[in-house]
């Protein structure tokens, strides 16, 4: 059997920034050639980032990602690198032509593989399948490809597919038929919590159906509200796992496999499969010299439930942070478990010295919060400074005299007030504290402790905020480190002191029993009746139902934070302001 | 000729209110029935309100609804109007099955028309084409209808469509290959300038390769960003108007149609029009007895093109807040040029005593300007009161020391608090008076003037905000009114005075270039070299772009507004944040 030395290439891109991002490959690739490396695959859209949204549309942007991509193969060239086949994803055009419909773009984008070798870019496969449904709007953003690609290295035929390709049904059978030898997927795949081991089993299923060895690679990195985990995979046709590469880190994985010798006609006739085409490129007949094979590197250490979307929240919030060419961060500092978690988050993303944290203590404030905070503050070495607000609140009640919640809202709005002073005078990036119970019920001041250019946990739920904090302070506990979160902060009973001894469970039901009619109502979208069904209180449904739907028009204000779960409050979930629709028991 | 009395239901549903909304359809067909009509037609998602994103994925939600039209059909029949056929819009879920694809409901929504008559839905036809552009996601919320419906209603074919699928090709082939004598299509067509043009030449076009008599009823009223106008349309099959609903407003538009007799074969066999099987049923055969028929209605009078933008922004406004249950709004009035629009519009569109203007002097502000809102209130009559920001602009002051940029926000943060506490003690709803130039460079304060539930000229760049004032006051003369707008708040050049001498052109081009280019980048997306090569200065476009690129993170925390252009910022134009990308010369 021929054999093959595939490296896959782990890497994190910057949105848009073209230049950077072909340097990206460029790194890979002299990294994969110093280690004998035949092919590289990069992941999807490696070269403009991913997603590009509403860029697609436009025609500049397109034609400098084409300029870039043919530079890349002269550079390729021109640094020895000529030999290797490498496969980068990127943004390009049809080169056919398509239906007349309304709303297509002019330009008719495709999300694109490029094979380049020997200076040109010598095939390209478009994304055929288009995911429109969760994060995704690929059906507004691109035409699907109308072929199958085969490219023949070192006598061995590797088929090319584009990520959702191999969610749905179709390419894997379309490279069975072709006799592919090995399926190469190049992905943008966003995490989700417990997505990975999903994954896993979808390219053993893939590989068996395609009867080829498949190779799975993935970006890593935050853009916006998702993370990339990485993840890249090599599966044999039996479906086994030959390699993994890091969970959240870049990495060059490098793997050798031996593969069946290409058998069909080459180039042959033009022949179809599902519809399909298949374009088939020669660019190595002959197998390349036998040599001493490499054992596939150990599979590495992967993070646990929690771990991984602790990770998530860290990559999202380093790489918003580093991308937006921001250094730091503030947050106010309340006692709290919420704001405790976020600060932990900050200094595992960006070290202690880049984050500042405030604490704005009200007449209501307690004694514990405010030592619990500077407790926090201490244990990590982060700044921490205090403001109290009481001038201010006085300033407004003389002029304003309000009471009752408008009361409550004037002390966090002022706090607000105060971190964006700060923020605009320093230059930090202002982190917003919530939750995802509070953003689903709306239990926050818009304008107050909601504002911020960054969320990292308005994704987790209120009972995995006191879940991950308990799993960092055991991760240090393991490291033999300090707890980084006081455990007073994570023993203490919520409370927002906007009043005096006010509590969360004064406006909310237990945090346990609120979550989990969340996940019903939010996560899996059932209606009132159902929820019941599953044992809930129908009073209790009724009252969370009614928080969700009043509060979407704070959640369309908040900032961007990552996504970790399957459906979050973003993307994922796209629900009008203006609803009357209210569930009916 | 069989004769057919046609009422078209011009009508402004809540989207939600399942049961409102079939009122509404119940009350429409009284008074049909009342004035002699066979057929009367409802827009496209009556039922449900349009557009129901993410809600066609709750299966609660789509049960109700066909139980809602299943009562309908009961109720109208109980009423004494079983005779009538009524075809109403709603979420239904497919009846067949589709192929398997990731991401798609489980539950399979269909965008429907339903075809009600004697006490029961007797047809149905599923909307085929799903726009995906624009504002629209139907690709990810409906799965397309794969048969074309034809109704016999006194001896006369009738074939039905929905909206899209009169804006590309193929139904009205369809139409016309099944013999129809008229095309009836229900719609929910949002406004954006100019479109009621384009929209009449489209019926027309339409009506002509069908060689049918095309009927187009369209919703009225606000829904989020969205406002429908409304302009009901028939035209006869030689492309000519016959009559034409008013614009903005709800009407039942009646309408005598002298159509062809059926002639295809009742109930044929199964035929199929480009792929699409044609669903036949009659429901009456024999045509009506002959009846003196009513010279159709006098044609509307029609906004003109400032008008037209006018009026959306007033419906769009009044129906957020009255749909949002809110009874008044209250904005702060600087004696600029935004505020006074953003409060005329308000006025008109709930009545001066629903306003409440809040002028917050700082120690920058102008005398005219002080004077300026007071003489606006004074000429609209609204609710007018003066609190100085001095005071808590010093209390920030005296614990942050704050200076330049940071300095100049905290004006206009505290301005927001005092707007968002009396929000808070008395339930208007705010209203932010940024315009689209404004929002397109991220020239505003954000949780400053930024704050609000609704922003009414959000979409209207400011050459656009100068050009609707003048408009209006000029509306007012020709009724005999008082201009509600003085000429000095028009004639003074812009200043956000949070500086001594501040003028908008100390930091923005002069606002007609900037429009100018913004139309070029925003509305038209092209890049930096093209809106050079439309005679801009090559250094003046660089830092258009720049602003607009940088300012993405405030537009996605500003509250919804109006759409009134062909690309709004919000649903038109959806481009990530993080994004390195710049336009280079």
């Amino acid at each position: 059997m021929p054999q093959l030395r595939l490296a896959l290439a782990q890497v994190n891109p910057t949105l848009g920034d073209l230049a950077g991002n072909a340097d990206l490959v460029l790194e890979s690739c002299r990294d994969a050639a110093a280690r004998g490396a035949h092919v590289v695959a990069m992941p999807e859209m490696v070269i403009n980032g991913y997603p590009t949204e509403d860029l697609s549309y436009r025609a500049s942007f397109i034609e400098a990602t084409r300029r870039c991509v043919d530079d890349l193969a002269t550079r390729l060239q021109a640094d020895g690198l000529g030999d290797l086949v490498v496969v980068v994803g990127h943004l390009d055009t049809y080169a056919g032509t398509v239906p007349e419909r309304l709303g297509l773009p002019k330009n008719l984008p495709t999300n694109t593989a490029s094979v380049l070798t020997g200076g040109r870019v010598v095939a390209r496969y478009d994304k055929h399948h288009l995911p429109n449904y969760g994060v995704f709007d690929e059906f507004r953003h691109f035409v699907p490809g109308q072929e199958t690609q085969i490219i023949q290295v070192g006598g061995v035929d590797i088929a090319l597919a584009i990520c959702e390709d191999i969610w749905q049904d179709g390419p894997s059978d379309a490279a069975r038929a072709a006799e592919a030898g090995l399926l190469l997927v190049i992905n943008g795949s966003p995490y989700e919590a417990a997505k990975d081991d999903m994954r896993l089993q979808l390219c053993a299923r893939r590989a068996t159906e395609a009867n080829a060895t498949l190779a799975y690679v993935n970006l890593v990195g935050g853009q916006d509200e998702l993370v990339f985990e990485g993840d890249s995979i090599v599966v044999g046709p039996d479906g086994g796992i030959i390699a993994r590469a890091a969970h959240f880190e870049p990495e060059l994985l490098i793997v050798d496999l031996d593969l069946p010798a290409a058998t069909a006609p080459m180039p042959g006739p033009e022949t179809r499969f599902g519809g399909l085409r298949v374009a088939r490129e020669v660019i190595t007949a002959e197998p390349f010299p036998a040599y001493p094979p490499e054992p596939p590197p150990p599979m590495p250490q992967r993070w646990d439930d929690l771990g991984e979307r602790y990770q998530a929240m860290v990559h999202g919030l380093r790489d918003y942070v580093r991308k937006n060419r921001f250094r730091s961060v503030l947050l106010g500092l309340s006692g709290g478990i919420d704001s405790a978690l976020v600060a932990t988050i900050a200094v595992d993303a960006l070290g202690a010295n880049n984050v500042y944290c405030v604490s704005n203590p009200s007449e209501w404030s307690t004694e514990h919060s405010k030592s619990d905070a500077a407790d926090l503050a201490r244990r990590q070495g982060l700044h921490f400074d205090t403001v109290a607000i009481a001038p201010m609140f006085q300033a407004f009640q003389d002029a304003l005299q309000l009471d009752g919640l408008a009361e409550e809202n004037v002390q966090a709005r002022i706090r607000a007030v105060i971190w964006m002073g700060l923020s605009n005078q320093h230059g930090h990036l202002v982190l917003a504290c919530g939750n995802k119970s509070e953003l689903a019920t709306g239990y926050s001041t818009i304008y107050g402790d909601a504002v911020g250019g960054f969320a990292p946990i308005k994704d987790a739920p209120k009972t995995l905020v006191w879940k991950l904090a308990r799993w960092r302070n055991e991760l240090a506990t393991l490291r033999n480190e300090t707890p980084p979160i006081p455990e007073a902060i994570i023993d203490k009973p919520p409370s927002a002191e906007l009043r005096p001894g006010q509590l969360d469970t004064d406006s909310l039901p237990p945090y346990d029993l609120l979550d989990a009619v969340l996940d019903a109502y939010v996560e899996r979208d059932l209606g009132s009746a159902q929820v019941i069904a599953e044992g809930f209180d129908p009073a209790l449904v009724e009252r969370v139902i009614q928080l969700v739907d009043k509060a979407e028009y704070k959640r369309r204000q908040y900032p961007p934070g990552p996504k970790i779960s399957k459906r979050n409050f973003g993307r994922d979930r796209r629900v009008p302001i203006t609803n009357a629709w209210r569930e009916h028991l």
